[in-house]
């Protein structure tokens, strides 16, 4: 059985002008490796209607899974809510559920329930909704997107609610030797051995430590067997590298 | 006049899987900003031909320029060149003058010119070599796409090697003002006040800090003088707020 695969959406004007540097897609890939889901592609596009239904589109017809983050707050830039309910052509509204726990938390807070806040639980029709325990306006789920917050603490929480509810494959394994030789030293040797086991996918990193050029090998796959094998014939080639 | 667009493109499965966080696009981002280029659109896909081929097509069709980052090494799964080559329909192999530049760098080094570094050779027809004053590898710009290396070090010495040839337009600017209140209560009149400046870009950014809730606005645009008035405007609305 292959891992289900899944495409990341980012959406914000602030990370294509270099404002804000995205954080949201390293945590989201470290946790759907965790969960056995593959990640295949990234994007980030503008608070831009149309930018943000071709995408959707785009993603959502080639992946498993799609994730988004941003552009669901209560101001002007945020679109996104409105353009998952275009791309997917289906109405949206003020629903009742989410309008609910909203005004509770606001009633709570001592602050006024007002029409900007009150635009946080426009929900397309057909979604169900993504809790959020950080500040309680919700994301959602419409078919096989998954509408999240861009703050990356609740980014981050609405993934904790949304992960346990899909079903993964095997967890994807990495093991990694850490040689004190360039790449173009080790380049041959390892292309050999990469052809020997097609089942693995390998890569090596260069990196510059004190002057010193190093390149991490890394060799990833989901049979841990296997893996092993790999990193006792890897570690056969070059004997002087470090543990 | 409207300034050129781009986009970047991330290749490396490093990124995907997370274990490498990518800081190419936000160093990218800044740069076009400062030099009147308006980054409309980033991809991340993986060390797959197809992939590349099919993302490098779209988006140089959709761009006045592509920025590539990762793939040129040495090492078998350094595919980027092949696959720009296959996207423009073109031959490649080993050139001559960057078969120069690497001999007498590796001869310099005292290290064998071998078979995997001359690879580094490998230039698509027709491209034009950009200069690698760290490692002297070189990457290449074919068509409005720029072709660089993944290392964080190497890809913002090529960046400073391409943009000086490329026409920017007026470079983005942008002024900020933090309120200390959430966005739901600035929503409104910022919004009003984005309406009656269509020509300028207004977002919001939340934060917390100190357990306190606050929102960044901030407003963008190529006209100093239109962004003044919005942000005098901007601190009339929000008189409380901090410089």
């Amino acid at each position: 059985m292959t891992n289900p695969t899944a495409a990341m959406l980012v959406i914000g004007d602030e990370i294509l002008s270099g404002r804000t540097r995205d954080g949201n897609t390293f945590y989201l890939a470290g946790e759907l490796t965790r969960h056995g889901i593959t990640l295949r592609e990234v994007r980030v596009v503008a608070d831009d209607h149309v930018a943000i239904v071709a995408a959707v589109n785009a993603l959502r017809a080639a992946y498993d899974h799609v994730f988004t983050s941003g552009g669901i707050g209560p101001t002007h830039d945020d679109i996104t809510a409105d353009a998952i309910a275009a791309a997917f052509a289906v109405s949206i509204g003020i629903r009742a559920d989410a309008r609910a726990l909203l005004e509770a938390h606001y009633r709570r807070a001592g602050l006024e329930f007002n029409a900007a806040r009150q635009r946080m639980a426009r929900i397309p029709e057909g979604a169900r909704l993504i809790d959020n325990p950080v500040s309680t306006a919700p994301g959602f789920t419409l078919g096989n997107v998954h509408v999240m917050a861009g703050v990356p603490n609740i980014f981050q929480a609405m993934v904790a609610s949304v992960l346990p509810t899909l079903t993964g494959g095997a967890p994807l394994l990495s093991q990694s030797l850490r040689v004190n030789r360039g790449e173009g030293e080790i380049a041959g040797p390892f292309a050999a051995l990469a052809a020997e086991f097609p089942d693995l996918s390998m890569g090596s990193y260069p990196f510059v430590q004190n002057g010193v050029l190093g390149t991490n090998l890394v060799i990833r796959g989901t049979d841990s067997g296997r893996l092993a094998l790999a990193m006792t014939r890897l570690a056969a080639l070059f004997p002087e590298s470090l543990a």
